[in-house]
């Protein structure tokens, strides 16, 4: 299925970098690199296929602090970094003493991705759509959102100074539509959950010409961005992988693109080969991959979401088959909790490390803690857990929980009352 | 003044690096370095003063990314890396391309310290008062804050494992009270104004043992984070100075402290000397240095805030007449803004060049435009703007003036229905 949304424009010469061809995840047929996300023979999701030659740890590490570091490894062209993006990526990976000590693990890390521009991993995921919409000579640039991602093409679409319209579920929580609003004039409010929007797009991309949405039509370079993700992982920690990882799912894009990136390191010769577990996190409100996991099928079977984890209120995962895949393999597991468990996340890893997460993280390090309560996480071995978003942007899931411990008059005898000193 | 309230442990050899000193702004009398905020002489401001030797750029380059790759400059120890801390800094810096085109301008950066751990530069400040907190035995780590530097506080506390007490003015943005409780239980509200907030922290500051108020009795540690904006601006430009510079003034310290860093880095001949003008920007319902600078006149008549830009509502502030001394001597100005202007500002930015920035930003972006309308500011020059803090902290300030476009059923003949196409 060949989107006809983008009429192709003559390509410039390596307009897509080391990227050769678009291929079948399921068939393995090759298309040729464009607008197209399904293949024409078996209707299996397309893929970048790339010719990477050489790639040096030292060429990476001359590159600038951002994702472009990584751009051979990506669709993109040599030049990338001329053209006005939002420079995401490289944010920190903190060693977490406090929480791993809470938890009873060895050795725990956080890589924070709630520093990016606009506060989430899908800022990696945008700057890749955006140079694919470029590239391709697209008009408008789009999505479906379940919220962050709106706010990544909201933002990154002013900055390019392309035309830019965001459709998200007209529930989405407040801060999250004025932080898409206030970057775009055509912010789209529908009346329906996340998988009605995705529908609604997928018809739009149908019929308007020159519309680049960035996780339909140019999925497949969308996608590849949350390598990244992987790729600084592996190199924050001196150029070595971790033997656990914990991610959370909503498509299950971003943890499939992980592993992949794990992969591409070992072949390239980046890292050393060693065995690593994959896990999956999911709100119970919304785990058709988790509950598929636990059922040993292989089959996913759409849900209607009800969680406050509204960022990962995916229904009907797009990848959720190979999150299972890539979680059995790799001897991972695919772990959901309760709306309850993810404020308590929340607050833990505010506690224990400073770093105020939203309900997307609060799953990931409820889930954390709850692969470790029941003996699916090995406590001895290095953990490595992802942080998606920001807690600004989900206020509501804690603000009833956390408030002042008092409010006094402006009085040393008043404050001496508190009890707090 | 010698504040008692931190008891003198035993200071570890280079528990403040190349600092050897507390030296009085005011008189140049020197004190040792420990918990003392103004001179035993005159009452003047202290300062750190410094024995750097040599300090390359090579050193400098091979640090982490983030503040402490200038710790030869802060007055930390040399494995402050190893204390568990907010690792902020190194932040984006972004030609703006589209901005300066909007307003005229020739060559125009962002320095984005809203991507900072709590979303403000205040992590800069924070994490040094944190290691002089920790290098003299303190017991309690507080603060009085207009909001960002309680976030700031609260998470960095947490990280580290200290008792953490924040105050705050009780009428603070909801935003800003989350991000503050969800770190610690002791977030105390005080019915009053910053300046109220700030009168009673040096009174419990008095009564209180072992308390480090970051912004108090060890505010000569705190105050030199800011000069890590001035270090990042000038090594991101390629290790030279920019002309121009805008800058926020709420205590006026980020200011004097940007312009200490420029001088440092050309005695320590790491840039070129070269001229360079400082602006500070004000509300106008907060304008006590802009109001001097008008006039002309070297004494700050203290004000009562009213203005939306909450975080640089301090109607008294510390180093105010350093930054109209140093505004004066470079040939910038200080400006202020109406409320209006602020939310311009903040729309502004985000417009054309993706970021969400607070009223604080608001604030500092309309200023900017307001400098190049009035012909203070010259447009052929390279400009640095510094965006201090996030949108998402002050959401009500922008949330009735941008909302969805539309909001409509699921289908294509809806989204059709609206023209946005
Ligand atoms: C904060 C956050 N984390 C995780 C995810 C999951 O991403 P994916 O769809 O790649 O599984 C999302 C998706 O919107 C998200 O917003
Ligand atoms: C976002 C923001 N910008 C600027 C400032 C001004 O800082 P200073 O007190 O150093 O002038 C503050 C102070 O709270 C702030 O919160
Ligand atoms: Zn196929
Ligand atoms: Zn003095």
């Amino acid at each position: 299925m060949s989107a006809p949304v983008i009429e192709k424009p003559a390509l410039r010469a390596g307009a897509f970098g080391n990227a050769k061809a678009l291929s079948c995840r399921e068939c393995g047929h090759h298309v040729e690199l464009g607008p197209h996300y399904a293949c024409p023979e078996c209707f299996g999701p397309l893929e970048i296929a790339y010719d990477f030659g050489t790639v040096t740890r030292e060429q990476i590490e001359a590159g600038p602090r951002n994702i472009w570091r990584y751009k051979a490894l990506l669709p993109v062209p040599d030049d990338i970094e001329s053209s006005p993006n939002t420079e995401p990526g490289f944010t920190r990976l903190l060693k977490a003493d406090n929480l791993a000590a809470e938890l009873g693990l060895t050795r725990l890390w956080v890589k924070d991705d709630s520093t990016n521009p606009t506060n989430s991993f899908k800022d990696r995921v945008v700057a890749c759509a955006l140079s694919a919409a470029r590239e391709l000579g697209a008009k408008v640039f789009a999505c479906p959102s379940t919220g962050n991602l709106a706010n990544a093409v909201a933002a990154a679409g002013a900055r390019a100074g392309i035309k830019t319209v965001v459709f998200i579920p007209s529930n989405l929580e407040q801060p999250k539509q004025v932080n898409s609003a206030v970057f775009t004039d055509s912010l789209v409010a529908v009346d329906g959950n996340y998988d009605d929007v995705n529908k609604l797009a997928s018809e739009i991309a149908g019929e308007e010409g020159g519309w680049a949405f960035v996780n339909v039509n140019v999925r497949p370079f969308y996608a590849e961005g949350s390598k990244t993700l992987g790729y600084e992982i592996a190199e924050q920690l001196g150029w070595r992988l971790p033997d656990q990882v914990v991610i959370p799912v909503a498509s299950g894009s971003q943890l499939t693109k992980v592993h992949k990136a794990f992969q591409e390191l070992v072949e390239l010769g980046l890292v050393e080969a060693k065995p690593y577990r994959i896990y999956g996190a999911q709100a119970e409100g919304c785990s058709p991959v988790s509950a598929a996991y636990k059922a040993g099928v292989d089959a996913i079977r759409p849900v209607k979401p009800d969680t406050i984890a509204k960022s990962l209120a995916i229904g009907n995962p797009a990848d959720g088959i190979y999150v299972l895949d890539i979680c059995r393999e790799t001897g991972g597991a695919v772990e959901d909790v309760t709306d309850d468990e993810v404020r308590a996340g929340i607050v833990l890893l505010a506690r224990t490390e400073g770093i105020f997460t939203e309900t997307a993280g609060g799953t990931t390090v409820a889930v954390l803690k709850k692969l470790v309560e029941t003996g699916q996480l090995d406590t001895s071995l290095e953990t490595v857990v992802i942080n998606t978003g920001h807690g600004l942007k989900t206020l509501d899931a804690v603000s009833g929980a956390v408030r002042p411990a008092a409010t006094i008059a402006p009085t040393y005898a008043a404050f001496a009352a508190t009890g707090i000193a």
